[in-house]
């Protein structure tokens, strides 16, 4: 088939050229006019055979907005407009209300898998109708791992990318667990090789996965993380994962704790443990010198 | 009454002073001769008048344990010890048994009230047998605050430093509450006098309380606690809150919280986020570079 | 002075008995002919000396803001609307602005007292501009109570409602404190009387507190709680503290714990529990059989 | 090699038959006389030539500590035991010192793979003294899975319950992450088909692991896992981990989360809640009309 793809950066180049390798035919646009295929998103538009199929890769936020708005004006009824970036799943609902206005279909779809995508395969998670999902099934085939998983049509408008920021925020905990077990370990006496009783942990065990393999070649590379600063940026859907829980009425302990450490990790100095400091400097045995 | 106190120190020395204001014989024991009324234990345990009560006011752990021992040799049937220091309820139970053994009671009384305690009198929790607790009642009375409340007799040896102790473990969180409200305060960009607002709760709010009050002559003599770090220790109690939470399978989330921001406040870094950091390293966009 | 006050509720009722007893004059409209003392908005609009203060006491959300939109055309230009419900503080800044296009000002505050307010005033956090403020200023005096606390300017628009978001934050972990350390006790063998400790606690201590108090009033009416069940609702500002926590990148461990205390109490069984005793099942010695 | 082992049941019954499969011989004791190779723990180390390698694969606790009071008596000098069971690593220390003073030697070994052991090998952790865990290398080699993990010497006497334990407690953690997500996906409106997303995430995506792949199992058995009640035992690890912690001063909050979330999840009903619904009542409406 053929695809439109607008957004040609570190994802978006990759995944052309996944699905190129597929065997179908891919036009991108970017507005950096030396990756791009075509020189606008007109251009682009106009290549394709209808009902067209676009796929947005762009930042989320008004990068996509934009984006979204531009195809509204250029697309045809019974086109249909793919969002595969990281858009806030409340932010698809506005989309597809939009673009149906002019009877032009909307599917969101959630991507996971970063910089292994292109030779692995990007776990895809999608929403909207079933017929719009359809026209875009080659493309969903094509950039999707080998097998009968990576791949899932999760349910209306939005539970494409609810359900990757579920994915994300279940990511949070499951790094946090690794890293809460692993200080541990480097903090006792008894256990001298922590990066070789990660290592042994990589088979037979209940917690083999992925990022147990990525912790223990983080540590084959520096084995007491000494390279690194305990800093930790967030990307926004742990922040939303917990959100939807509040939203939802779900306690999330384990997955809010994740996002607490991390906003903590990028503090120089706790103001909360400030307070702390001075209501026992208040009441303990200094308070009388202190407060003088 | 006539009381023997053994540990003159910061508490010690204070309630020497409050008891003898309430009009009963003090006997004060103390390593440092030139605070001390007798210069032996011998000496003090010989001052006194049967059946004696000796109340044990130093430090947790051993120096307590070898008081209560050479107290278990030198006082007679019918004496009772009270321990008055921060001892975990679970010793208690061991120096109770020790004690019983030649027929002398035993008292546990958890003492709260710091520097504050010599005017405004201590808050004792005690547990014990009620026949022993009868006996150094007259002291209880001497070192309570005016009024209804201040004391309890509540319940079994061990009682005493565990209602005590978790008096801690809910102060650590009140501490915290107000702690992370006051950060959050701080970090507004329309809240433009946290310490008023601060002050302005001291009355007709549901928070208003002592510590609340602390908390503004805190920030009455540093607004924006500029002069401290946020750096807090601990004192045991609060992990012995969490650990007999563990024992009794009772959920302490809040608590946990608040003990757990303390151990993080004392780290110049987080190894715990480095791990998240190599983890996101690896998986994002910069592993490849990173680990080559 | 003369107040324009709607919403006659059980709040807005008290608080004009206590802003009448002041010496105010207040003119009360309430969609409830019965309690109010005009017939309609416009009435009582007409029924002020200019500048006119309007004190808004109705339901958050869509009540107050159509009460605003239905001021904003009767009110002239320099009269003051007030907001005292439990708006979210970012619906104070578009108030605010919708107002400021017929230059009407705008206060919002925050109010706390609850049932308890007419006799020992209210505790209010406004925000708005000072020139604002100081229209309001004898109402807000009339409301306070007694002392140099209870009430303060805490900022911008906005500050008001924030401010008293946070209060309701901290009030969330505090009550979640106690009850932490009333489950422990009484899960403890040897503490056998738990009312009475808490009464202890009223004085002298580090945790006396309103919050404790009322504790104590709780625990002699029904010692062991048997009468009520652990169901608690929050009421929304707890929810907007964590967001606006997540908002603003601070950690705020306690005050969520609380929250999703909360959640998880109003579940009659917990669906994560059951994917926990899943897996358990799948991985553990039963998994053969039920999977089979 | 020849090795003795103790302890028949569901693992020590099945590890027997895979170093069996691996050309050892094994003689088994177990006070199940129908499942045992000889009939008493001396007719077992008489059977084997020295240096002898005696297994005890018994419940923690009391129960091993008599197996190793009894071993200590019947074995010879040079001779090694190996605790396989799930002891706490501090017993460890004190089992390693008892047998020292016999000149026999002592190794703890964390052992996980539960029903899937036989099959696909048993992940091991151990600790002890080099010459001593050479001794039993050939048993380690007999048990643990294909390919280069799955077996680590982690450390000193203890290290390798501490590794055991440590993955426990992240183990608890994953659990938590996937539940958590599992629960917020379910209650959204969007997603209608999460077992199909949670089926999708096994492949190309961050979190894919071994759980992930049990939950998958546990949801095609029962999609809406209604079967379940969401009750969860824990096994003492983990509560041994978060005790670790609160000993070295590390924050654990997600996997002690984890934890709590367990506790929580066999009350009937919260002691703690009751005391936040009472505390509700006070402060609120209703207050009045209850307590009087």
């Amino acid at each position: 088939m053929e695809l439109g793809l607008v957004g040609l950066g570190k994802m978006g180049g990759n995944m052309r050229e996944r699905i190129r390798r597929a065997g179908h035919t891919v036009v991108g646009y970017d507005r950096n006019a030396d990756i791009a295929d075509v020189d606008s998103l007109k251009a682009l538009v106009d290549s394709l055979p209808t009902p067209r199929v676009v796929w947005v890769m762009v930042p989320a936020g008004a990068p996509t907005a934009s984006t979204i708005d531009d195809l509204a004006e250029l697309l045809s009824p019974g086109d249909v407009v793919v969002d595969g970036g990281n858009s806030r799943w409340t932010d698809d609902i506005a989309h597809a209300k939009k673009l149906a206005a002019k009877s032009i279909g909307f599917v969101d779809c959630g991507v996971s898998g970063g910089v292994w995508g292109l030779e692995n395969g990007y776990a895809l998670m999608c929403g909207g109708d079933a017929a719009d999902v359809a026209k875009a099934k080659p493309v969903f085939d094509a950039l999707k791992p080998e097998g009968d998983s990576g791949y899932v049509h999760a349910g209306k408008v939005g539970a494409g990318h609810f359900a990757k920021m579920v994915h994300n925020g279940i990511e949070y905990a499951m790094m946090q667990a690794f890293a809460e077990g692993w200080e541990l370990l480097e903090a006792s006496d008894e256990v001298t090789d922590v990066r070789e009783v990660f290592r042994s942990w990589q088979e037979g065990t209940v917690i083999r996965s992925w990022l147990l393999d990525l912790a223990v070649r983080a540590l084959d590379d520096d084995e007491h993380l000494d390279k690194l600063k305990g800093y930790a940026q967030d990307s926004g859907e742990g922040r939303w994962t917990v959100e939807a829980a509040i939203d939802l009425a779900v306690p999330l302990p384990a997955i809010t704790a994740s996002l607490f450490a991390r906003f903590a990790s990028r503090q120089d100095d706790s103001p909360s443990m400030k307070m702390v400091a001075a209501l026992r400097n208040q009441f303990g045995g200094h308070a009388v010198e202190s407060t003088k």
